[in-house]
């Protein structure tokens, strides 16, 4: 009986907390089908675990809590999960909506913020209980229900996001978090789907589904309004179906320029970030969908929609000319970057892998199974402003 | 018997692993005198714990591994320590030199680099065990050694530094470690006293002592060689003696520009990150020491050389002008970032204390006790190039 005392409390707290783990270098893989999640290591380039339970994972986002311990995964049927990345587990879950597209963590890592379809509005959670803080339905015209897109968190303890239906964009100040401050711009342009903000969190800009052009809020400068930039970008000549709307959040900052996908072309747009005018087009070989920046911004790097999916292009942001085509596996879908930008991490849905590259050499280093993978998300973006 | 191993075995592994820890909010604040380290959390603005036995820390600064777990100490009398961040403890400690200036960590995490004064040169160590893996000797003219300064790491596995007798800027390539390849620039101007690394990588600057202008290497145009810029800054006029070199690390990039500290004037110069090219002269209280931008950008904070560093004031970016004058104490030495910018830490070496303020509000938020505070380094620095 002693022995078998003494082998428990043996046992039992070294198994709950078995392996110390820095938060520093870990992230999370989206899994489709079936859906789970698998916590990686980037050092050793290893999967750690894999946890299900987390519902429908077709859309799926993650954000970090400020101490790097916790992920929060938003899935598209409303749920928010919080997932202890130090003992594998979940923390907390619950269903939050209806259907949901995406979420951002404030500034001072207290509220996480979830951007809802249905209905439609924004809701504000202690990032500690996942208990409900604030509710803010997108409420415009005759008291209808916009969805919300394009959530992200802004300096000064601020989420931003825009109404797809109203065509508005609204900035929370939620320095009072039980009672936001909700600032209004309206007529912005018709239907924005996605929006970013640059990584200094200046500039907010919202992609519009039914306009020409993108509109910019310079958050420095609120009294100047909303702004129609890039007139040209968007609705697509009808020579060519667009196979997928790119992801504004995988627009690339390097220097001196932006790199933005073009809608429906087989090409990467070059902006001047100072003047917002484009200065080349780059030829690539489908259409694109994220074009990423590596954190030094010495290269961008391109995945590309249906049919040209089973490949990546990468850019050389010094010539604006490409230096590198692979080809990881079947529908890339996304691709992270380690912090220090050593590492590019890219999901090939259809062959059932993640495959590491070496983005110097750009040569494969490591390859990990995974169930139709999509998103991946590393833990430095809990030092991320709009991440 | 028997009890006392079951008690021993349930009080010794909890104990050893008794707060589980996420390592994305921690720090370290450097005491000098008595020479120690706190370990701190900058979520509950908290000291964790107090670590003695680091030698001399009348200079030192702090690099990060890449999990953000453990912090390696460059001391003044070449010690090079290894610590444990979640587990409040040393893990390893050498003294490598005689009198070191300064680290860095390799863009892959594996390697850390020492810059020496006594015997001048760089060496370098692995990152797990603190084994040496090469020595660089800074040999010029006739077999002499330089000492060496401005030891920054930079994209694609390199170390940069200045030799500060010879005149010279050395790169080590490190992708071989045990055969580093060195390309060296020499007849960069006289005396390179402290250098930089632009946040993205790209741009080397050396502060020349005995020298007007700065020297710049473009890394992504090293067949250009090393240009000079700023022509007349540096060498002060008589009129004002310096009471402090600034430090070039405590230069701020903020948008198109750069905001760095006049030598032994009042003022803090502006100048255009594209052309290199001074846009104005700010007026400030004294002569200022560390120029540090918000992460953000939208403020930057400066300290001060005697008679005047009891103050902090805080630039607005946008107006460039001053916007608040802060006095958190006698001798202030050092401010660090949280990383998404809510909160600066201060220390205020002569009032023994650490003041931390909420950028937005440019308020106080709590403050520590600490016995003649000098440096601040956040966990966050892990994903940096350059820090």
């Amino acid at each position: 009986m002693n022995k078998l005392l003494i082998i428990l409390a043996l046992l039992l707290p070294c198994s709950a907390f078995a392996e110390l783990r820095g938060s520093g270098d870990l992230g999370i893989i989206i899994e489709r089908e079936p859906a789970a999640i698998q916590i990686i290591n980037t050092s050793t380039q290893k999967s750690l675990s894999k946890i299900t339970g987390l519902g429908d994972l077709s859309h799926a986002s993650v954000v970090y809590s400020r101490d790097a311990r916790y992920a929060y995964i938003f899935g598209r049927d409303g749920g928010l999960t919080k997932i202890d990345l130090l003992q594998d587990v979940i923390s907390k879950r619950i269903i939050q909506a209806g259907n949901s597209i995406g979420g951002a963590i404030s500034q001072d890592g207290k509220l996480v913020a979830v951007s809802n379809y249905t209905p439609g509005g924004v809701k504000i959670f202690s990032s500690e209980t996942l208990e409900l803080i604030a509710d803010i339905p997108a409420v415009y015209g005759d008291g209808k229900l916009s969805k919300v897109v394009g959530l992200v968190d802004a300096p000064e303890q601020k989420f931003i996001f825009s109404l797809f239906d109203a065509g508005e964009i609204w900035i929370a100040d939620v320095q009072n978090p039980t009672a936001p401050k909700i600032e209004k711009f309206k007529n912005i342009g018709q239907q924005p789907y996605d929006a970013l903000i640059t990584p200094d969190g200046r500039y907010y800009i919202a992609g519009l589904f039914a306009d020409r052009g993108l509109a910019l809020l310079d958050l420095w400068s609120l009294e100047q309004g909303v702004k129609r930039i890039l007139p040209d970008y968007g609705k697509q000549d009808e020579k060519l179906p667009v196979y997928k709307m790119p992801h504004l959040e995988g627009w690339a900052m390097a220097g001196d320029f932006m790199f933005i996908p073009a809608v429906g072309q087989h090409e990467v747009l070059v902006i001047n970030r100072s003047t917002w005018q484009l200065v080349k087009r780059i030829p690539v070989i489908g259409q694109p969908v994220f074009v990423m920046a590596r954190p030094d911004g010495r290269q961008v790097w391109v995945n590309f929609a249906f049919p040209d999916n089973a490949h990546l292009q990468v850019i050389d942001t010094k010539n604006l000319s490409l230096m590198k085509s692979l080809s990881p596996g079947k529908a890339v879908l996304h691709m992270e970057f380690t912090p220090r930008g050593e590492q590019v991490w890219v999901s090939a849905r259809d062959d059932n892998r993640v495959v590491i590259y070496d983005t110097q050499r750009l040569t494969e280093m490591a390859r990990l199974s995974a169930n139709k993978p999509s998103g991946i998300f590393f833990s430095s973006r809990a030092h991320k402003l709009g991440l």
